[in-house]
């Protein structure tokens, strides 16, 4: 005998830059079906989102009609239909309403807004994270939060009872590869392989950055010193760019909450495990959760808020 | 009647990765005769540094046996012949003994060693450089000194009494290229044509790298965000980028000395003006040495103690 199967209730889709990944959750908030793929933002906008969708959406046999609640890049202005952004300090439980539907289709298909901060001395925008945020909110509660949510761009938000007061991008991810990529310090990093999980090279260099941050361009150069003068190896030596660049963006981050203030840390893969040590390294102990359980429940607050589901 | 012309006395070059730079001096110490060109480490590893110098010199119809004195790259393991490093702390005035000699040449060739730091938290090494320190030394005198000498590889050096105490390079130049070049905030300053000399957006970044260093990757960010909701324009946005990396420098710099410690800027050509808009940025007043006439006397000071020239 079987397990009864709840009846389709809406699809949910986390549309990023790079990746696609789409849910079919039932009428009692079970995942149905799941899909992943590369047909992220970049690739969409060539072949056509609606296309993308639909494709999806017939893989895992999706009633015609089903209500579709999407988050991510396809509501920037290069996406499918832009989103805008609401503007912090922003309550997350007001995301929902803000969304933008998809004109001239039959379905029901809306897209939520991203995140801005209209600060003349730190603009900043977020768009995907929000939803993940909206769904760590039962799991944070009220009182002051510091969240963590890394990447190629991270992300470092402060909420204040259920309110995003500010955030911090932190270009972290995308930095390492570009520096590790078209720099002088390629010749350290060479042979280097996969990234070096958390060593004594990274805990220290995530050390020296809370410690003193603004050495943070010297403390790369010293990657390829250290590989010229003292035998650096080039797995240290990217543990080493690797913690630099990560205790920079935990420096920063602390620099604008109160001492104390609790850390969590919202991630899925590899990334965790290396951020859970950088933060152990800088003092921090954060509760983690799941990105991917987040974003989704995210979504399904989303569904609950927009359609009742 | 024209002024009588000294005889050749000795050549000086300096030979750094991409250019390479040669004087031919009098005994008065006049220069007779300077070359530019090129042929930097990095091409005359390929053609020959042998054949590179033999026909600059002969452009120059230097005598046959002139002493010839080198600094900068072409002493690294991978150029002419490797004249390692005097160990920080250093007295610049210890330079020219450890020159180390073009072996197999009839003529006396010599190449001036670079400076290495040998401290597990901030290795470095600098190479030619530290003739320009040599030659500024007259000038500076005794007592402390940060001396800024800005660049692809910016150099900060803590000077006391005539000795390097230690310094510290920051990739600001090269992070520039590679940021500007390889990330998303390559779309915020596509078309901003000639680099921004220190306007109101470069000022304002260098103000807060100097207040809060901590937040400089995220200051990147905002280079991009600020393009998206904020209407920042090209030109503002590399002048955002430039003046936080070079407001970072400086804050990092600041952060090893004392206060008031008086600042020298050696630099020539236009990065001179924008450190100076910078420095003032950030509350200083530099005393400004021109780079190419210390790293002449920097090589007159290292020929005056090997050859009494």
């Amino acid at each position: 005998m079987t397990a009864p199967v709840s009846a389709p209730a809406y699809v949910a889709v986390d549309w990023g830059t790079s990746s696609f990944r789409l849910w079919l959750i039932g009428t009692d908030g079970v995942v149905l079906a799941e899909r992943r793929s590369g047909e992220g933002m970049t690739t969409a906008a060539r072949t056509g989102f609606a296309e993308v969708l639909q494709s999806h959406l017939a893989a895992v046999s999706a009633p015609a009609g089903l209500p579709v609640l999407v988050c991510g890049m396809a509501g920037a202005r290069q996406g499918w239909v832009e989103a805008g952004y609401l503007d912090t300090p922003a309550a997350l439980a007001d995301i929902p309403a803000a969304a933008v539907r998809v004109p001239g289709l039959p379905a029901d298909i809306r897209i939520l807004p991203g995140l801005a901060q209209r600060d003349a001395a730190a603009p900043d925008v977020m768009r995907g994270e929000e939803t993940q945020l909206l769904g760590a909110a039962a799991e944070l509660g009220d009182g002051d939060h510091l969240v963590c949510m890394p990447g190629t761009h991270s992300k470092w938000v402060r909420l204040s009872g259920g309110r995003v007061t500010g955030f911090s991008t932190f270009m972290t991810g995308e930095l390492f590869e570009a520096i590790a990529t078209h720099t002088i310090l390629s010749h350290a990093l060479a042979d280097a392989g996969a990234i070096a999980g958390g060593n004594d090279a990274f805990r220290a260099a995530v050390a020296r950055m809370v410690a003193n941050p603004a050495l943070a361009t010297s403390q790369m150069f010293s990657v390829r010193a250290g590989s010229l003068i003292a035998g650096l190896s080039p797995v240290d030596a990217k543990a080493r760019l690797s913690g630099t660049l990560i205790g920079l963006e935990i420096a920063g981050a602390l620099s604008l909450v109160a001492e104390g203030t609790p850390v969590t840390l919202v991630v899925s893969g590899g990334l965790g495990a290396l951020y859970e040590k950088a933060l152990a390294a800088a003092g921090l102990s954060p509760v983690v959760v799941d990105a991917d359980a987040a974003v989704r429940k995210g979504l399904a607050a989303g569904a609950k808020a927009l359609w009742s589901l």
